[in-house]
């Protein structure tokens, strides 16, 4: 087991089975040292601050990353290739008056630093948006930094 | 004619004559063999789900592929310097119920895989907003990739 | 001074103070040539054709630029580090009918080109949401291009 992987175990979580992806596009695509992961979705359903709490919401942000690193790992193999996270864009479905997406993407961004420590700390975007995908509560667009190719 | 362009024939697709841009920004900017081509929404106007069919979205969002293509070509001249595509968000103009933004993204992701066959393959987003500039369908927002410049 | 600093003076413009991140993230993250800025909000609330004008609103996102260097130079000590603009994506919190995102958006666009001159030119995404963290009325995410490191 890589360090990743036994590091989610102490958390006491574990990557769900790789879902393909919902169209015709790749699970995640790198160029040079970028990895462009393709937005994933939360299981979670419902807008936040009317159907969800921001609570629910920050728990569904932290599953979509496991939901995201489950389809590199199927692309890289290997999760220790990751080196860090660059960006992080985060959509959450807010009902009118919710404003308060930055809480909610922090659930994500915790795990990211749990789990790739340092280098795990990265740039970010949290934005408010009325639909996404499925009737998700959250969507994670990330690009991760990759060990060169010697 | 170059390969792309003779591929769009072959498709009875040709490219739109490039429209400026709508504001102070450029058309694509290009930083190593990133090409950063500038978001560029439908002609075709309304909210998808209501306004308009999915069918019509995706055909919508193919042509927007071409009108992106066609903004590239009066920058870089030659559609052959670009080698694949990297990454597309497309943003979806969503009724408050529509949650089916990746069908109506493939209608990109199919056009951008029969142009550029298997480095046409890319990661994607595809997200629900509420208004987009000119109340048009979709917007796509892509990166490609170039031939390293020698 | 930097180069940067007199010309925003030179403008009668000012770096606001520092704001710390909203969450657990960096206000920016470097790779090779690329900084990613973290995406920030304008200190101007409300939706854009109801609750403030357009004029206002272009504002707000120039005022925005400004909000994102002044993080950017607590990060990266001298803003004359940047050599250009990439890429900027705005996010523009929209009214049911607002459709000019590309017009508030230019309020940002401006700036940077006044600032960075020609390299300031950038590729860029302006779309409509309807609501942003706190409210606000803009939120821009920028890709600046830096000096490379010898």
């Amino acid at each position: 087991m890589n360090s990743i992987e036994s590091q989610l175990q102490k958390l006491g979580l574990a990557l769900p089975e790789a879902k393909p992806p919902v169209g015709n596009y790749l699970g995640s695509k790198r160029i040079g040292e970028l990895l462009f992961a393709s937005g994933r979705v939360s299981d979670c359903v419902g807008a936040v601050g009317s159907d969800i709490t921001i609570e629910k919401a920050k728990e569904a942000a932290r599953d979509t990353v496991l939901i995201v690193l489950s389809i590199i790992k199927q692309d890289i193999k290997d999760l220790d290739l990751i080196v860090g996270v660059i960006k992080m864009t985060g959509f959450v479905r807010s009902s009118e008056n919710f404003t308060q997406q930055p809480k909610v993407i922090d659930g994500a961004s915790d795990l990211l630093i749990e789990l790739f420590k340092e280098s795990g700390h990265h740039a970010r975007t949290a934005t408010g948006v009325t639909q996404l995908p499925f009737g998700a509560s959250v969507q994670l667009d990330i690009i991760f930094q990759m060990k060169p190719i010697v």
